[in-house]
Order: C-alpha cells, then sequence, then structure tokens
C-alpha cells in the first residue's frame, strides 16, 4: 500500500499509533513500527527522564525503522522535552494542543519530521502556513482530548481535505479496516487509531482499564467537560460525579476541583476503573467482546478487513 | 446501482430523501422521486388534510414511480395519519421516534413497505423482530432529532451492519457522494440524506432558512437539550438561549418554557432565522457557499462524486 504518508515515513501500511498518556510507552511505539506502521511514544504523560529511557529502548527495540513523539504543546516542560527529542535524534514528532508555528521550524532545523493534530479546517490551515509534513484531523469520535467544534470525522475529513494540500491522516472513530477504507474514501492518505491500540497487550495501560474498555456498549463515552476543555470520558464514578455536577450548572473551577490530580493515572494506569478517569474512543464498543490483542495481530486485522472491505465496495458499480 | 435498497424500493439510485418537518412537502418528495432516489413527504409538521394533499399531488407528479410517507411515531395524530396513508395507497413509510412494532404489521396487511429509524444496535435487533423491511441507522451528525447515545455515522453503521441482516440506509452526516461511498465501505447499502434536500429548491423551507444554513461554518451546529429530547440546532438567537440556559443547570421544565410552542415553523418555514428554531445536520458546513442548488443537479453531482471517490480508491491497492 503506498500514500503520501507511507513516502513521508517510510512505512508499509498508512497506520499510525496515537501517541496516548498511559499507554503509549516504547513497548507500544516499537511493535507497531516493526509490524509496517508507525509508532508513537506518548509524552503528554512522561518526564524528560522518563521520555528518554522510553525513546532509548525503542530505537533499540525497531533498529533503523521509524517511530515518532507525540507532544501535547500546552505541557508546561514542552520545551525540555523538545529538548530531549532532538538530542536523541527522533525522526518524527507528533504536536497537538497548541500552535503549530511554535515548533515546527525548530524540529525542522533539526531533521525531524512534523506531523500536528487539528480538529478543524481553520487549524489545518494555520498547519500549512506553518510548514508541517502532514496533519492530522481527529474528530469528535476520538478518546481524551477533544475539538471545541463537535465536528465528527465523517464531516472533518472532507473539510480538512478541502482546505490543505497537505498528506492528511484521519483519526477518531477508526479502529478496524473498514473504518480506514471509509475515511481514505473521504480524501485521507493513513489513519491515526488511538483506542485499537490503547487495548493491545503492549499497550502500558492497565490490564483492568482494557478489559474495562472492551466491554462498553454504544453510548458508554461521552463528551464532558466542555466549560475546560472538552474530554471524551468513559462512564464509571469519575464520569458520573463530573456529569451531575454539570447538569447542576457547575462552573469550570468546580469542575476543576472534582477531577483533582492524577486522575488519568490512577484509571488508565492504575487500574481504578470506577474513581479514575478512562479516556477512550467511541469506537472502543465497536471491538466489545475481543480479547487483548497483540499488535501484530491488530495490524494483520486491518489489513485483512480494508481489502475485504475494497473488494465490497468495487462490485458496487 | 444495484444494491438491497435500490430493490426493495424499485428505484435507480439507492438514495432517500429524509421526510423533515417544514422541508419535505410533496414537491420534494416527488422530485427526488422522478430523479431515481425515494423522496418521502414529511408527515412531522402536517395535518391529516394537509398530508392527503401533499400525498395526492406528489402521486400526480411521479405517475407510477415510488414515494414514501416519513411518520414520527410520537406524533399525538400518529393514528389518524397512518389511516390517511393507507386510504391513499402509498407505497412506502418510514417510520421513526417510536416502536417498530407499533405499525409494521399494520402496514405490511395494507401492501405498504416499511423502513424504521434507529440510532443504537439495540433498536435496529427490534427491528428485525418486527419484521420491517429496511432499517435506516442516523448517527450524531444528523440534524434536529437525534439519539441519547451520541453514536457518530462512523461508529453507528458497522454496529448496526453486525447487529442485524436487514437491508441497511445510513443516515446523519452524508451530503455528498464521497459520504455515500464511505458509508457504503461501512457496511451500508444505501443512504438518506437530509441536510442536502433541505437546502434545495424544491424543499418547502423558507428561502431565509436555507440560506443561513449555506452559510454556516464548523461548529455552527450542536446537539442540545439532551434533558428532553437531544437535538441539533443552529446557532442564533433561540440557540443562544437554550444554551444559556443549560449551562446555569435549567431543567427539562425551565427548557420547555425557552422553547415555547411553533418554533421549529417559525424558524425553518416562516425564515425567522434569529429567533426561530433551525435544525440542520452537522453536514451543512460541508455545504458553505453553495447557491441554493435543484434536486435534479444535486441527484446529478452526487452520481459524479461517488463515482470519482470509487476511482480513486480502486487504486489504492
Amino acid at each position: 500500500m503506498k500514500t503520501r504518508i507511507t513516502e513521508l515515513f517510510g512505512i508499509e501500511m498508512p497506520v499510525i499509533a496515537g501517541g496516548m498518556v498511559w499507554c503509549s510507552g516504547w513497548r507500544l511505539a516499537a511493535a507497531v513500527s516493526r509490524a509496517g506502521g508507525l509508532g508513537l511514544i506518548g509524552a503528554g504523560s512522561m518526564t524528560a527522564e522518563v521520555l528518554r529511557e522510553h525513546i532509548v529502548k525503542c530505537r533499540q527495540a525497531v533498529g533503523e525503522l521509524p517511530f515518532g513523539v507525540n507532544m501535547p504543546l500546552m505541557k508546561p516542560d514542552a520545551a525540555i522535552l523538545m529538548e530531549v527529542v532532538a538530542q536523541e535524534r527522533v525522526p518524527v514528532v507528533f504536536t497537538s494542543a497548541g500552535s503549530p508555528k511554535k515548533w515546527t521550524s525548530w524540529l525542522h532545523e533539526r531533521g525531524i519530521k512534523v506531523a500536528h493534530v487539528v480538529a478543524s479546517s481553520i487549524f489545518a490551515r494555520k498547519c500549512e502556513d506553518a510548514g508541517v509534513d502532514a496533519v492530522v484531523a481527529e474528530g469528535f469520535e476520538a478518546g481524551g482530548h477533544n475539538g471545541r467544534e463537535e465536528t465528527t470525522t465523517l464531516c472533518l475529513i472532507p473539510a480538512v481535505r478541502r482546505a490543505t494540500s497537505l498528506p492528511l491522516i484521519a483519526a477518531g472513530g477508526v479502529a478496524t479496516g473498514d473504518a480506514m477504507l471509509a475515511v481514505m474514501a473521504l480524501g485521507a492518505e493513513g489513519v491515526q487509531m488511538g483506542t485499537r491500540f490503547a487495548l493491545t497487550a503492549e499497550s502500558s495501560a492497565s490490564e483492568a482499564f482494557k478489559r474495562r474498555c472492551l466491554e462498553l456498549n454504544e453510548g458508554d463515552t461521552r463528551l464532558l467537560l466542555r466549560k475546560l476543555s472538552p474530554t471524551r470520558l468513559v462512564r464509571g464514578g469519575f464520569y458520573d460525579a463530573i456529569e451531575q455536577a454539570e447538569n447542576r450548572g457547575a462552573t469550570g473551577d468546580e469542575l476543576l476541583q472534582i477531577i483533582g490530580t492524577g486522575a488519568s493515572r490512577r484509571g488508565i494506569f492504575e487500574g481504578d476503573v470506577e474513581q479514575g478517569e478512562l479516556e477512550i474512543g467511541q469506537a472502543a464498543s465497536l471491538l466489545k467482546g475481543r480479547d487483548i490483542e497483540s499488535v501484530e495481530e491488530v495490524m494483520r486485522q486491518l489489513r485483512q478487513e480494508f481489502d475485504c472491505a475494497l473488494q465490497k465496495i468495487k462490485n458496487f458499480r
């Protein structure tokens, strides 16, 4: 399979594993890159020291294969983490939650390829102005932090496709090969998948988190926290406390009190599925009843599902 | 083009025009059926007398071609309207907002084909049990009344595809031929489009409503009224009043007070785009800058876009 995304990153399948907090350590990133995709280490939940360790171990595991780091730009220590990325000669950085202008030139000067994550065509145009190498358009279906416009992937991808000529990666709601084909019909040239990879054996999330997410029904994740930063959460005790507060009209400050500190670490990494914060995409319910699979198995299924859906659609006309 | 949906209804293109309040009179329904799709009259905003008039005029315009009526089952006078549908020998009824068990046998006994609109795979299975001829799965992107699960079309279609073997029509976020191809890659065999047809010349909505909807940006429609019945509305004075009340924690009763009576008639039909209730799908922003087009022109573009997207995707592997 060949698109501008496989060529840009030098990968076999246009599949990127999102760099997710508490899930995307070196094991997951390396497994995805070794299986023909692009694995990302999630710097969002790492200190500089931990990030360096994950980069070194990832490189040991993948050899000459490409891999990357996802960097949320609103992170207070983003500048320190960026130094680590440059020192360790990481080949690719995906930036998010900030302006694409801030780091793109700096990274390019150091020979690092840059993709930026957006949730609207206005920000996609800013990416083009900033000179990024690719844009990730992430729809309402995505887990965790989400765009204010609430535009779904089905409506977002065509909008971004028209707004920019950049290589385009679709994210949000894409957990199968069928969905991969669907977003490529809309103009995407690759996909970034979070949910599917967060629930693999190689993800560093707790087993309790993975098992909980693999039994979700439709409607079991919802977008909340619109008064702060819109976030897709899984139903449970933490979710209920926020929803009840929002229903009675709680302010942003009151919501911050309820969230407290360390909630996503407690939920995702430590496996407190009742009181911790659980972030996963809407597509999780499509994985219901599956086992915790290996990355290799997931990549094999993606290829097969994509080919099968493509065969079917070729007969339509 | 041939799918189980074209065969079921005896149409050329698997495209159904949603039966929308204040938009879907006989002119719109007849134009869609004459252009090779299936036009639906929207009974939701009609009295028995008005519905009969629209059915008679639609039949005069289409001759032997199929057409249908959309019937929201929660309408207090649904039983009276169903009698009109049967007396006038309408060939197809799409039911929504209620149980598919209630009317399916009754309609079948009168030789009428039945499709039912759902927003979850649980309700899709109920459709199969009730013996409907086809199921419409409508995602979060859709305008107006919406499912409680907030499942987007990208996640809903595969879920419903697995849950039932019924002929499957995708709705919500589908306004172009590319999106038609995308949802068919997910397992749909046809599409129901509301937004695109609501804004055609033949739609009975006011010109002011159509012009307002053709200038929307991403994020200009949102789902509100979760404490009553979740509804996708267009930003404006009416929307602002509801959003502000919800942000301060207003109850369902307080929201009903703000909504008042006749709001959608005022907004959509009479064209009070500031104080009236405006309902349109999220895909409206993809139509920004277009003119008010004829149904024939829309159907021509859909064919062309579909073919073009299919050609592109055939080259992926």
